[in-house]
Formats: C-alpha cells, sequence, structure tokens
C-alpha cells in the first residue's frame, strides 16, 4: 500500500522536475484512515503550494488519522510558504512514510518534528528510486553546490553534426527530436555558444510535436562575446535570454543559481570547454543510423593531446528512438 | 524432432564460416529409424568431404532407413567430391530436411535427384536461421557475385579513432578486442590501407585472448601503392598477404575470387572509398564510452559535401561488450 502510494508520488513528481526549481520537485500522496488514495499533488511553481499542502488540500477531512507519503522529508522551514510538517500536523495524520531525508539543514528536521508531535514517521521508502529520479537533479544541486550539466551530443554513428557545407537538418529522426523537447520541458536551462546562436539562429523553445509550447520552457543561455542581431529568434520573449560574454562555463553555471538542470547543446567548442573543465556530469548521446565521412565533428576540445587524456564515462543506459539511438552515459 | 536436428546442424555449421571456402559452411545430422542423432557434421575446408559425408561418416549403417537434417540442399555435382545426394541415397536415408534450397544452377537439383529415388524431400525448415546465420555470407556471394563487405569502426562515441598525437591503444576494451578477434577466425579477409600497415605495422592475425593462433586465419589484403617494408609483420607468413596496388576497392574484391565474407579495417579513407563505392554492405561499430573532442576521425569519405549525400543504414542489433557497444547497421 505506501510502496504504490510511493510509486504514485513519484509519477506525480516528474511533471515538476524543473517547474519547481529552485524548490525540489516533491510528489505527495494522502491515503485516508482506510488506505485510499484521497489526494496526490506535486510542488508548484515558486511561490506556490509545496507537495504536501496540495495533496492535503484534494484530501480534505479524509486525511485525518490517514497517511502521508511523500517523496522528500516535509520541510520544517517557513519560507515563502508555511512548513509542511506543521500542515501535516494540523491535518492530522497519523503517520508519513518518505522517500528521501531533506540534506538541507535549513529545511530539515521535519521527520523530528513530527515523531514529536505522536506521528508516526518511517524515511528511507524506495529511497533509490527518489535519488535517481525526480530528486535527482535537486540533490546533485544540494550536495555540489551547482546545477548537473547535461551534455548532449546528436550526430551521426561516426560523430558529425554537419556535412562539410553545413547542411545539418535533420540528422536524428523524429522520435529523437520529440524525446529532447519532451525533456526541454524540464530543463532549467539550455546552453549553447554564439556561434551555434549567429549560424543556425534556434528557438530553443520546449514544443511538442504538434509545434505548440510546452508550459515550462528552459532559460536560453548563450556563451560567447559575439552580440545577438536585433531580431534573433532568442529575443523572442518566448523564455528567458542569459547572455553570458565569456567563454568559461563557470560564468554560466555562476549566471543560473536557481538551475537544478542545464543541458548543453553545443556547439563543439562549448561542448568541449564543459568537458574540459570537468562540468559534465552526464553525457546524452543521440546517434543516427548514419555515416558521413566529413563535416563538422560533435566534439572539439583542444585540451585532449593524447588518449590518456580522454574523458572517460560510464555507460547508464541504451533507448532505441525510432532509427536512432539515445546512449546515456555518466561521468561519475 | 526435426526442428531440433536442424537447430544442431546450424550450430555446428556455424565453425566453418569461413573455415569452408569458397564453399558454403553447411551443417548435417543424421537421425536413425528411431529418431535419434547418429551422426553430426559440418563442411571441411575446401578438398574435404562436405556436411553431409561428414554426418554419415560417423553414423554408419544406423543411416539405413534415417533421416538426414541439412541446412543446405545436398548437392548433386561431382567436383572435388562426389555428390552429396548419391552419398545419402547410398547410405540408404529415407528422408531429407533441408532449409534453403541450393540457388548454385550447378550444385542445385540434389532434391529432385533424392525424391526421384523414393526418399522424402522437405525443404524450407528453419529457412530463415539458416539464411540469417551461418549460410549468409555464401548466400550473398551466389547473388550478388562478390563477397560480403563488412566495414568496422572501433571508436570513442565522437567517433575519434587517435588523440592528435596518434596514441590510439586502446580505445575499446578487452570485451571488444576478443569479440574482433573471435569473427576473424570466420572470415576470408581483412583489409587495411598501406597507410595503417605502415603507421601501425599490425599483425591481423585471429588471436585467442591468450594470444594463441586460432586454427583458420583471413588472408590479410593491404590497398595502396606503397611498399611494405621487408620486415613488416604482415610478411611473416601466419597468413596469406594480398597487396592490391590501388586506391579502388573493387580490386580488392577481385583480388579476393573465393572470398565469401570480408572485414574492411581502415584506415578511415579505406572506409571511406568501401563507402563511397557502394561496397559496404554492414557496419560494426565497437563504441567506447569515451570523448576524446579532438584527433583523427574514424570514416573519412571525400565525396560526400552534403548531408543528403550521408550513408543511412539499418540498425540490425546493438550488443553489450563490457563498457562498450557493438552497434551493428545493415546497408540493406
Amino acid at each position: 500500500m505506501i510502496e504504490q502510494a510511493m510509486a504514485t508520488a513519484l509519477a506525480a513528481s516528474a511533471a515538476a522536475v524543473g517547474v519547481s526549481s529552485p524548490n525540489p520537485p516533491v510528489g505527495a500522496v494522502i491515503l485516508d484512515a482506510d488506505g485510499t488514495v484521497v489526494g496526490v499533488g506535486r510542488t508548484q511553481p515558486v511561490g506556490g503550494p509545496h507537495a504536501e499542502v496540495m495533496a492535503l488540500r484534494e484530501a480534505g477531512p479524509a486525511a485525518r488519522g490517514g497517511t502521508a507519503v511523500v517523496t522528500l522529508e516535509p520541510c520544517n522551514h517557513t519560507g515563502r510558504t508555511g512548513p509542511c510538517a506543521q500542515a501535516l500536523l494540523d491535518a492530522g495524520v497519523a503517520a508519513v512514510h518518505y522517500a528521501v531525508a531533506d540534506p538541507n539543514p535549513q529545511a530539515a528536521g521535519g521527520a523530528a518534528a513530527l515523531a514529536a508531535a505522536g506521528v508516526t514517521v518511517v524515511g528511507g521508502v524506495a529511497e533509490q528510486q527518489a535519488r535517481r529520479g525526480p530528486l535527482r537533479h535537486w540533490l546533485f544541486r544540494q550536495a555540489q553546490g551547482r546545477p548537473l550539466v547535461t551534455a548532449k551530443i546528436a550526430a551521426t554513428l561516426d560523430g558529425r553534426i554537419a556535412a562539410p557545407d553545413g547542411t545539418s537538418v535533420w540528422i536524428t529522426g523524429p522520435e529523437s527530436r520529440a524525446h529532447a523537447h519532451a525533456q526541454r520541458a524540464h530543463l532549467d536551462a539550455l546552453v549553447i555558444g554564439t556561434g551555434t546562436a549567429l549560424a543556425d539562429n534556434p528557438s530553443l523553445t520546449a514544443r511538442r510535436p504538434d509545434g505548440t509550447l510546452h508550459a515550462h520552457q528552459p532559460a536560453r543561455a548563450v556563451l560567447g562575446h559575439r552580440d545577438l542581431p536585433a531580431d534573433a529568434t532568442l529575443r523572442d520573449g518566448a523564455a528567458p535570454l542569459v547572455q553570458v560574454r565569456s567563454h568559461d562555463p563557470r560564468d554560466v553555471l555562476a549566471a543560473l543559481p536557481d538551475a537544478l538542470w542545464i543541458l548543453v547543446e553545443g556547439g563543439p567548442a562549448v561542448l568541449g570547454a564543459f568537458l574540459a573543465a570537468g562540468l559534465v556530469d552526464e553525457v546524452q548521446a543521440y546517434l543516427a543510423p548514419t555515416i558521413l565521412g566529413d563535416g563538422r565533428a560533435a566534439v572539439l576540445d583542444s585540451s585532449v593531446t593524447t588518449l590518456a587524456q580522454a574523458h572517460h564515462l560510464r555507460r547508464e543506459s541504451i533507448a532505441v528512438l525510432g532509427e536512432d539511438l539515445l546512449i546515456t552515459l555518466s561521468a561519475h
């Protein structure tokens, strides 16, 4: 029952990834005293209610004597909203089960406060699923003090992203592009270099296959010294534009203090600069079943001169996306 | 019973791939009148007995009134050895089941000869397994008049085969190298360019993980005009050396008239020349979980200028080899 409710809470929280930043994307389920689901909630955009409050609102009086199942230890901290531990006590829940203890000293203490008030508190429920799933980026930021950085490559099997004449639309197929757009709706920011911005005039918005915009749009960060033209699509207001007049990836991270997850889209030199700086935590390589044999390479890291300096990663997963493969590698 | 025997025959024939060339790698199983396996055989190296004769020898008198299960229609042709159809009649088998009809007009007719003599003949048993498996390369040669050509890439995820300083040992891991060596023992020839021959002085022999040589060694074909030094490892006699003083991949195929399956190992320009000539039937890409960001690209096809000219293939399979992936693509 608790495991099933936690799976529901995790699924609910997945939709909050990127949307709740800088707050953690939490999911909560309220079971009544008979164990029936009477409320499901997830963290709302910043300033809005946390997951527990959303779930309690739906449950109403049915929460009394019931159980709250939450992906993160309820906060004990009055920030923009009141503490969730107090809300759970006010609602009269008899038990709280959570997945991950809050590592943030300011917000932690919810479990202890609930237990002191006589509530049964159980932590560590489905903890690994929560850590590796919806809470991954937020936990990374808590531990490392910077966002989790994913580097994206979309290339031919021989690592090319454009033919010698510059043509590059489309190397990967519609399933890969749909996957990338669905993911954008959960990112805090996309990073490109001014070279890509000027050459491609991209929009970098998160779009559905029918072309409509997702509700959440990641910020568009552009790295480099050159100016963008006044009519650049990136200036269209569809998502925030962050210009970082530098070639140092660290300056991008500093310019995005609330970001939990950013995706570096390229070009090759920007990807190389993040790799060389040790600031790539994960690589997503969308590989088409195509060989170009000439043209632009996906990554350019001019700091590498010998094989021993190669960036070695660990295979995380392989997914089939239509004709393409998505190979995900972890740097950790 | 027949299906089980055919699976045994196919497994037996797999060991003959590359070893039996230019003859087809056939497997045969003899069941006695009670359906018990009394003989298993596979095609021996050229001049030696065919699969049916090997299996009949093992079966002896037990073949009388029994059943022969063969991966290819028994030949009706007196070449270096007598016709297998006659050998089966002489042994007194009552039934013959085979997978694939012989497409070679000179050898075909075995099924008809057996049926005319009163033997029960059934074709098409597990035909697709045989066609896609051990008989694949031989059937390709019968249909196309040239060997099946596999292009091998062993690269980083970003398509590099050497760092800027030329270091390249080892990009892929021991499992990938073991797989490549096991496969070499079933190839008719390996193809490299003089550039690779001079730069790496490779042996190109098929070796077991302990360094010992496999019984069958593919020919080593070197494409290009430059001479190999007198002390080149390729001249060591461990396997035939075929020098093709040309840059035209067609000249390699002409120099290997008996080959059923050849593997093009590189370098990049040789791979590109085979691709540009439309002479790559399959690509095997061993990809390491590594990003170099600079250095030598796996493929160089200077005939490609725009994306529409990219070589588009079809994903055949994905295998995990230790840390690496082996992605196999088909051109057909």
